[in-house]
């Protein structure tokens, strides 16, 4: 993952001034770093058995989606307050940047299925733990969270298995 | 497709009063009709030869995705004003519902590169020709435009091959 890592792109003051934003658009560009990025979630993720994934909206909806059809599962979406039709639930999500509500889908995830929320990035872990709220709110068993990058300065993974010690954490790329 | 059609949900006056809103969150969450859409689409896209596909924020990215990893690619992304935190040029992007503006960063898509684009559903087209228009700025070569609903009754599809008759559009189910 050193090529995947050396590819991701430093954009300084966004979005707001002082924050060293970590680009990952360039990995999504170069066919090969995206597939290396994807079969390394879809083997981590096979192992868990899951039922179905979850990706959070907007990034993590591009990595969640190829790893549910490589594994031939279904997919459901965890979205900002105010973009899901239907009806849902939904958790309180404090990130960096802001305090946000996602929600979901009251039947996106049936009572007692194995879950896997896929991200693009784990930076503090709160949003990383809202989500697996909310998805336990639908009674989901959530065994695993996935992320491309983790900010492992922001003590994110700690975070999250503190809060949700039965939720496998995986992330492909580390920042110090 | 007329399964995949059956399991789209039609959710009353969302976004907005007297709108009938296309939910396709039912069809991702089936796992073999989620496939079978992947399938279709991917299929499409690779007879077009394409270098790269383009997505559009957000449901855009659940289909670009998976058909990039299927055939090998990469993929670039087109988001909303103030989103994407690199260098970017713009569009303004028309939609039912607001003017907005679209954005894609400048090193997104090479010159010449065969780019097919893909979104979840064609409503008046404004938003694909914005998308196709901005692809375009960089220089790529808009080969395909790819959605999996039409909404043909608002005459989307025509209003794209009027303004970009190079570009084949195909949408896998259309209403009415």
């Amino acid at each position: 993952m050193d090529e995947v890592k050396q590819a991701i792109r430093e954009v300084m003051d966004f979005p707001k001034p002082g924050i060293g934003f970590k680009d990952i658009t360039p990995v999504l560009q170069d066919a090969r770093l995206f597939s290396r990025v994807i079969d390394a979630l879809t083997t981590w993720a096979a192992a868990l058995d899951p039922d179905i994934f979850v990706g959070i909206e907007s990034r993590g909806f591009l990595f969640a989606s190829p790893v549910a059809i490589g594994l031939k599962k279904g997919m459901a979406l965890i979205r900002k307050k105010g973009k899901l039709p239907y009806e849902t639930v939904e958790v309180k999500a404090p990130n960096e940047y802001a305090e946000e509500i996602f929600q979901i889908h009251v039947d996106a995830v049936k009572k007692g299925e194995r879950v896997v929320i896929i991200d693009d990035l784990i930076a503090t872990g709160w949003s990383s733990i809202s989500a697996i709220d909310l998805v336990k709110k639908l009674d989901g068993r959530v065994v695993g969270f996935g992320a491309l990058v983790d900010l492992s300065f922001l003590n994110g993974v700690p975070n999250i298995k503190q809060k949700h010690p039965d939720v496998e954490v995986k992330t492909l790329i580390q920042f110090e």
